[in-house]
């Protein structure tokens, strides 16, 4: 048996143990809710976890970016929804690309989106589908409202070779009520109008535990749920235990009796705040606070700590948001407990584009 | 000739007659303050800029983990200062591995770092230099006194495989003045003490074209001062016209008269504020705000544009922190001013180690 105590850091550790769990209690939650489960793959970006959320009942997967589709597409994932607006002729021929060989389907809020996607799929034997993306509180991408997104249907159901495959949604963390309550005024508005609805699909990790409640909704697009991270913890939706990423790292300098500094900054932390504190919580000394990152420091403050790090000790701390942390790595260790099974390469890792 | 309109996005642009500006302003302003220039290269991570900067005068490289200095090494550079703590046995190898084949000194801060060098280095004809790292006013790694690096020293110049080659520090930004008076009465005490002080070595691209005030000091270590970017124009130490590395991203949706999203987020711009409020400077639109960023989309406040940004133009924006925008891509594409010129690996990116 090879310790995680032999890795060199700064490592990211990923728990076989607790992926399984957290997969499977979301899945037994999806079901119990009567909700589909398409989770979302920019957390983990890793083909073998993307096919074990299937095997477990997941209808599929959602990737944000044409690269991470491709990526899945290539490991043999056979069900994607991307959640992003494309634009751009050379964005539409890789999706053409992609359409010809999988099922994808993608999202539009604006009558250019719809247009361009219309210039490139013309085949009405074999439309493209396309979701309406709303703006139910997260002001982020969507149409505004419930007669908007109607208006943006009706454009997809004119072209020949799309077709209207329902509403999709990124809700405000917290703000789930809000958002089914728009989701079911738009539905309403449908109904009325004679436009079928054919999926209404929403998501978000820190709203997981209420899938029971998500109303008009037929479908459900977590990502974070399959490693949880502290800021989960802090939204409610995991404890530290459950919490399948973390990164392993060695105090390198001890400069003053409250101070220590870690081998691991913002190239491996990534200086996401997501609202919080500090920079991550210290698994091995709850009591130290991570009070600052530069590239490749870490600094804690560790005068609360009654045994306090040591040089050359290795400690494990769970980030503030594990997804971007995945994004940083070329590779993370597959581990049970402190057991090293295998290293393995991030595949869609740094797919932009 | 290809335009940067061409190219997909979101995708790094450095422009490689800003860089060498930037680069020969740098070497000019060190030639004429007397000091030696060694460029961190975590910066831009790339062999050629490293060569480039040693063609033009500088006396080596700096690097901060052994990844870089390994991938440096491979490409032929061959004199290298690795500014941080080297703990454990299987790092403590890998640099006796580099130490074998070309000129790399490191830094240290504590008894433990040194008893752990004294350890794998033991020829006294080929001894490893080793600076002792001091805390100057950053708050980070560091011996806290003068005393406390002579104290260093000393320990260092007992051990037979190593060698005192002179104190380093990375100043607080704006400090410069503290830190210098901080190394000049260390060196005061080091010269009573009868202890050769070979170099003190600084840096900081915030304070760069202050090289000719830096008083005891004999070697520079300037980072970013290459590509330069929003945080260096907010510090005064450039223009956004000096700025050589630019994110080129698609707007893809405006769904409020507001409002509009890119298509780069924190995984092409990361979340570094460094003090600054927002997310990085849109050279097209100076009035856009970018006021939010997730994962895959940037949220920009047009409110003020007198003309706004339409669905499909393409933007280029100046981050607030070049470098760690360098380690999220696993390309960049050098360009002259809107010519695209060539698209190369970003070598030592990624290399946490």
């Amino acid at each position: 048996m090879t310790s995680i105590l032999e890795l060199e850091t700064p490592v990211v550790l990923v728990d076989l143990d607790k992926v399984e769990a957290n997969l499977k209690n979301a899945q037994d939650a999806a079901d119990k809710a009567g909700i589909k489960l398409r989770p979302h793959i920019k957390t983990h970006k890793l083909p073998r976890f993307a096919k074990r959320q299937v095997e477990l009942g997941a209808v599929g997967i959602t990737v944000q970016k044409l690269g991470e589709a491709e990526v899945m597409a290539d490991a043999g994932l056979s069900d994607l929804l991307l959640t992003f607006n494309i634009i751009g002729a050379k964005k539409r021929a890789r999706l053409k690309a992609l359409h010809d060989r999988v099922t994808i389907r993608v999202v539009a809020d604006s009558a250019e989106t719809v247009a361009g996607l219309a210039e490139t799929f013309v085949d009405a034997g074999k439309p493209l589908s396309v979701f309406v993306e709303c703006d139910t509180g997260m002001g982020r991408c969507g149409v505004q409202s419930g007669q908007a997104a109607l208006e943006m249907a009706k454009k997809i159901v004119a072209a020949p070779g799309l077709k209207f495959a329902g509403l999709m949604t990124y809700p405000a963390a917290g703000k789930y009520k809000e958002a089914q309550q728009w989701l079911a005024d738009a539905k309403a508005l449908f109904l009325g109008a004679g436009v079928s609805l054919p999926e209404i699909t929403t998501g978000g990790t820190p709203d997981i535990w209420h899938m029971s409640e998500a109303g008009v909704a037929t479908e459900y697009r977590p990502g974070t749920y399959i490693y949880m991270d502290r800021s989960q913890v802090v939204a409610g939706a995991a404890t530290f235990e459950q919490c399948a990423l973390t990164v392993l790292a060695t105090v390198v300098s001890r400069p003053t009796e409250g101070r220590a500094i870690i081998d691991a900054g913002t190239k491996t932390l990534t200086s996401d705040l997501l609202g919080m504190q500090g920079h991550g919580y210290v698994v091995d000394f709850p009591d130290a606070k991570i009070v600052g990152l530069s590239e490749e420091h870490g600094t804690l403050d560790v005068s609360a700590c009654a045994v306090k790090p040591k040089i050359g000790d290795v400690i494990r701390i769970i980030p503030n948001h594990c997804c971007p942390v995945s994004n940083l790595f070329d590779t993370v260790t597959l581990v049970r407990g402190d057991e090293v099974l295998e290293t393995v390469p991030v595949a869609a890792r740094g797919r932009v584009d």
